[in-house]
């Protein structure tokens, strides 16, 4: 392994970064790997600990690496990035991020409404609702959990294969609706057991919770959603650029 | 305490709804406080556990209620809420939520900065930058610890009391900047030891880890930050709505 050069006018805790950096592009060091401790880096390039720890500081900043509380600091991951101003399918958002979607639909049934889906969806008096629940997973790990509803009377997309069709479509074909407005929340939450078992995490992990309530060209209630996303594998960014002086 | 009306045509679980919701209301319930395990409302109302189980999980999912793994069932205090299209100074935020703002600087220094900001902040060669960390309160409770990083060319706002003034207001009295557009980023993270103790929370209670880059009506970088927002308080909301078709 290369070593640092203290007459460089580069200053050490920049060589440093920049090694671990390099290490990780060569795939020396592996996505989730621990790195060495800030004493085993000290000596390794006998630098001071200080300068050690401000390398580190700034990788962590600039989220190549992550430090996990009382565990060490790890090689990050790259998280997939969804844009809020631009939100496009799960398919697209892999693609773009360079993963492989896929998913496997866990539940796809007419179930009765809770007072919040009556509410939301204003559903007809004895209308039901159709739940669908979906795993979503990018290069076969599960990033997100899914939970759809849609009112009853749109029941012909319960004859539908999920796994491998966009809902969207089938919902344009069938009824000619499409997705237009949307309030939507962000919110932190912890997975509970089931949660956790089907993301394949802890219990208590954080999750990133969203609700949508999407509208269709009509301003009626399309559908509502509530997704647990894995925050340890998604973020979100939104932005208002290059506007002109109002 | 009031009972259940067997005979009435509202439905059981509905009633034991209502009853909970009107206790919240009144203050018999207060937030934080733990509300009787399904055995024991349903041993109380001479009610299935079936129908106790119904009428608590949509109270979680009206986020009434809050079910905290292996601890019980909680009564949740409304998040304050974040619009993420019309985003406010703090004080506004609170004042919009009902709450009284307050906090207090940490930290407001001149210091070296980081990759990130000499790159974000597109400063120039030796510029410093100006780190200004806060923790901001709302009815006296810390809910989010503030990283403000401003080019160090901007130093007069080093002279002002930032706990009584508004930064946006300096900038635009003594440099005639006002921000305009902006990137950023929404994630989860969880805290560590100094964000938790600052935060009045248990380390590693989740967090969302808002980055943002703003620019000033010159398209400049003005200042980027790094917040950490208690998750179990703050949640953001964004929509389109009333659009007309395009």
């Amino acid at each position: 392994m290369e070593g640092l050069d203290a007459s460089s006018i580069v200053p050490l805790y920049k060589q440093l970064k920049d090694l671990i950096l390099k290490e990780i592009k060569e795939g020396k060091l592996k996505p989730n790997q621990k790195i060495p401790t800030e004493q085993e880096l000290s000596e390794k390039y006998q630098i001071s600990r200080m300068t050690v720890r401000k390398a580190l500081a700034q990788l962590v900043d600039e989220e190549v690496l992550a430090k996990k509380q009382g565990k060490g600091t790890f090689v990050q991951e790259p998280k997939i990035v969804e844009d809020l101003d631009n939100a496009n399918s799960f398919t697209n958002l892999c693609k773009r991020n360079g993963k492989v979607p896929g998913g496997k639909t866990l539940k796809f049934v007419l179930e009765e409404p809770s007072d919040r889906d009556i509410r939301e969806l204003q559903l007809e008096p004895k209308e039901q609702v159709i739940h669908i629940q979906r795993v979503r997973t990018a290069d076969n790990i599960p990033v997100m959990l899914e939970n759809l509803y849609f009112p009853g009377h749109l029941k012909d997309i319960l004859t539908e294969n999920l796994d491998d069709s966009s809902l969207y479509q089938i919902l344009q074909e069938k009824y000619g609706l499409r997705d237009k407005d949307f309030i939507m929340e962000i919110e932190v939450s912890e997975c509970n057991n089931y949660e956790a078992s089907v993301l394949g995490i802890k219990n208590n992990s954080p999750l990133l919770l969203v609700r949508e309530l999407i509208y269709d060209q009509y301003n009626h209630p399309l559908h509502r959603t509530k997704s647990l996303l894995r925050g340890d594998k998604i973020k979100y960014i939104s932005s208002r650029l290059n506007t002109s002086e109002g």
